[in-house]
């Protein structure tokens, strides 16, 4: 049976591995797209998107609800601010891991709360893009697919 | 050349398996213990300790700095007090990653604050005992030997 | 002379019906637009709509301007993060009554701080789907039109 | 069989209708009884009190424990102080409406926050004393005999 | 044409002059009452009242509206908690001056706080019984009859 | 010579043994006088009220100042809310014991706040009705009079 | 014996009766003296001044320790702010009684805080300028030359 | 050389000049276009857009970062709660110039708090429109290039 | 069969008696021992440890899993502090009572906050060295055994 | 007819350009004097003062209601902490636009509260010197002079 | 070559010796001064300065850029509300050393935060004057020469 | 007679000098040790320990009870959380003095609040370690014995 795990992105990560490389790094989403899909079991699918808009994000996790077995997010901005993409994780029933690829601890005090972390299964911060394959790698083990 | 990751635990972590298993699983100290050995390369060697003592902790922290080439701490409740572990850390020059069992976001509001997180490189909370192994892949990662 | 109420939903309420019936019941907006009809006088017409996206409920309060003589609005999550639907609300001059299904004073306390609430002039919560129908009865009586 | 719905209203609104016109109207509680009993179906009776002594209130909420079938409360000042009253509406069985004739939000920050809201079903704020009505209508809804 | 002033005594001051009197002195609301007395001129009378009872107070402020021209009122413990006086007071039309036999603002910082500043026209703390007469001189002075 | 002991019980607490009984047991206040009576030595007497009224409890703490030897007060929801019971209880020169039948800690935060802890010379909480026994023992402890 | 009080003023306060007469009134400093000078007994003398320094007031009341016998002081906007007057006022050793012209606690939150309060024997707000009557009566009273 | 400053507006700005001209004057967003044209050099263009979408004003900024020499933004409502926009503006290199027609200090709490401040260069308020005008003067005169 | 109660005592303890008997009294934690022992029906046993370190009160309530039908704990001043504590007894099963000998809420703001009672059963303050006998008394009427 | 504008200037403001010339520039304040001259229309003054001392500005202040038809004001240091100066900009009738040279949201939380703001009519903020030019073609703009 | 140390007291220090003995002892500025002038080496002096105005102080900080070698500084009440001294301290180049005579962290809460502390490089409290002496020790070890 | 100061120092003071030496200097406690010993008079011993352990820091200062006339604690990260030898410190009779190497009221937020200094005579920061000194002469001094 196939089964799909999506990983959506919050605002500004369209830039990723365009700016502030000595932060982020020089990859960009879609190496980690390209990582993430090498960790995969046959028969289990790989959507990432992103978008600038909380509006969108909400409609594809509503979208994920019948088609993915898992959701990794990384709200970025929308991580403090957004009980929209909150209250839609609520209405998925799969596994949530949230990611941050830097430590958010260590910045801003603004950045320290999560709205998401309210529903999340799992957390993950600072493990840089990383972050993303060991959520995949729990997804997996959490539905009971590791292939 | 030989290196050693060390995996340090704090207090009630000793009871691992043994207590809410619908919450924490079956799994022990020692299960974590092999899981994570698992993952090493050749010449790489792995310290796991536990302790209910704060100054326990410190001491221990404070070994790594010849010894060890990255550690990775699930300091429970010394996460939310204790300023010690955070100023030891501070004197480590290596990766530091911090693990949490649960979700400790979805718990009572004090253990939302980490002062381990304010030194920390990376934090993975609700991945269950696999956060030690994204843990120990970071580090592996970060200091060039994934094997 | 015709006369239009628009009934406003935010993020996550086009699920209605669908998710949490324990919760939220099994009637859908759909319903809801069936049941506020029905109360409606002769010449009244009623416009119901749903949005995830913030920008776009701003963009039909503006509209509701020149077409409504009241709005009633359910912001969901937005209710508590959006000051941009506020400032649409108070360039609105008809009435303005705030629905809420649940009560959302029994649940966390971040849902318990409302900024629409600062303009409506009418809040009503934990009354279920007959929120709607005791706004618009609100709206008629205050239009000077009950039918 | 018999069947009652209590109305009991906090400090000062004896005085509804005789100050402040422009912001509360001239209606008088023996308006909003008349007013509430006319929704009534045949076997519903309603009693409606006021008195400005918290202990009365809870006194009057536990005989309702035996007499009534739902309580529609404005606790007016009692709203944002009293513990007590919230403690005897956690003995009542049956639902709870609180109604507040204005939109508290708009006043004063102490008037943001309501014991009474952390155990009603629903609240109404600022329908003027049409907020009872909406209060009786959902009572005989959820009681099962609108009529 | 008869005037009245309406001096109203909050819970415990009833003990005046028999508790602590290194603190509150020997002289009791009796030796208030005769001493505001000997301020009025012809025509105007003075009624002194004291209760424990929060509603009690509240009743005797709606009582004031019709018979008196100013109140002077000394809270006590109600002053940092009862909304319910604020809000009766609101509804009173002549001047209200608070008063205070202590200095409030040397004690505990639960006592920095009055409700009933937020509508007296004028506040008086730490005057001793002094206060009472300060207070209905002001009252005389604002009603244009200092005889 | 004669001597007593007053037991005073705040709102709802009339209610005991008869709501919640999984909770609060199925013993009533008359139970809780019964049980404390048979520790009372020859020549102590023992009054135990309750009222749902603020005023009430501070008249019953006032007469108390030359009837009773100690008080034992339960202020029930006025332990969050009243200073007027906190001053009456400053007027008393006996031992005041406070009791709680459940752990109030536990409970919401806004049961965390004691104002009679600031003048009881002891507080117990969650031991149930056994607690008013304690405080009863301790009573007759401090005046000396064990029988 | 020769005896004096001193009434010092804080800062803007040299416009009273020149700015927004409808809410400070018409009278002026002069007219403030002129009053209290009136109240005085033989032998007792007044110095009132005015001075937008806050050193300027700490240095005055520094010289009060040797010429004063009581100190009315309306420090103005540094009754909020200034600790240095409270630390002056703490070296002087007779009466000290604090006046506001307007009733400060209807103000902004910021105006409700008072350095001054921490030290002043009385405190009056509200009387317009009869309070400063007020305190001169007072001060006389407490050192026992009323005239 | 081609250079080009970009005039960002948040949600509602869209009606400028339509509402509360007493406050906002009855110039619209045409002519705030109009009037900042007037100031700019030979070569250096003008792009002024405006949404009601926090995702879209994310879009224009990052499109900026190819396009603009510098940002000039009125983010209106999305000021005090996007850090989304926040994030997008730390992306951006060139001078940011923080704009709002009002003085944002006199009005709500909520509206004290500027999420753009963290990274604007300059903030301007309470100018009126003439706000853009200074702000497109400061970008000149940042850049080099004043014409 | 046998059965044991263990009193675990925190910092500081050791030193009851010897200093501030004027507070604390003269007796000892001996002579707490001793009357606790006096209260024990015939196969009770009982444990009383004191320690100054955090770490080893946390490997007592661990052993205490194993060997205790109730834990009596006065964790003096950890129990403002320590987490590990509270920890360690949500893995302890059978009931817990907290003990302080002062009465806790008349000392600082900090020692107000107590981590221990959200886990305890019951709590017990200000009962001087009695509060232990209490305590005890209370384990032995839930485990059904008072002898 | 002659016209003036004021220029007042807060403490440390006199070693303009004469430290940290990286963030402040090596301009100084006869520099921004000549500056605003420079936009002046015929028949306009200007006056540019500093003063270390709060109660000189104050008195400056004051001055400015006879000579000055606005008030450009960097209040430096007392922007924070002076409550004193606002009131003397509420005793002046013409327009005050706030200057600060840097952002100040960009520094320390304590300097992100301005008490000058509550009466500005204008603020900027981060414009370099080049604010003082901005606030005086505000002041000429608002009255009605741009020469 | 010629080296001074400036020793600058805030308000009320001219009262040292003079008030309070039990609390500040009998030793005044003089004191101090001749207590701190024995311990300078050849070719160093000493400068010794008191105010109660704050702009004062601020004037000599600026002055104490071009003169002095060193700081200590004893801002008494200014401490606590000065942002004026704390910003002339960060023009001023070489070491600052703070100084209390009593330890301001057992007094009143509003004197536990120092803006002055933000820019020390030391911070003595409650060594009574010989803090002064600790002070301009530690000047003359960071300025190299001891003597 | 023979009298002894101990000097305590809290975790990761075993690091000093070893880490950090642009910060801390290249100075070790036995650097510390041998500084302090060289001020004092015959007859007077010292004695130098550090600790990890909370636990431990406590059973020394007991010690201290019998063996020492002064204590000086350096406690480090305990500062800011340790109770526990808060109380330590309150049952030990001789002078206090705290010492801190560096300004910690310029470090992060959480190290602005002391617990020892509660208790402390003196506190001392950023002198380096010759804060040690100091601290060493305020105990002779306070002691009587400056040699």
């Amino acid at each position: 049976m196939h089964r799909e795990i999506h990983i959506l992105n919050g605002p500004n990560l369209n830039l990723l591995g365009k700016r502030q490389p000595e932060i982020y790094g020089h990859e960009t989403l879609a190496d980690v797209e390209r990582r993430c899909r090498a960790l995969l079991p046959e028969g289990t699918g790989l959507v990432l998107r992103q978008s600038n808009h909380e509006g969108q994000l909400v409609d594809w996790i509503q979208e994920a609800r019948a088609a993915a077995c898992g959701i990794v997010i990384n709200p970025a901005a929308y991580t403090h601010t957004s009980v929209a993409i909150l209250d839609a994780l609520h209405a998925f029933e799969g596994p949530v891991i949230e990611v941050h690829i830097s430590n958010v601890h260590k910045r801003e005090a603004f950045r320290h709360h999560s709205y998401v972390s309210l529903r999340a299964d799992g957390v993950i911060a600072g493990l840089g893009i990383e972050g993303y394959e060991a959520a995949v790698r729990r997804i997996l083990s959490l539905t009971g697919a590791a292939g």
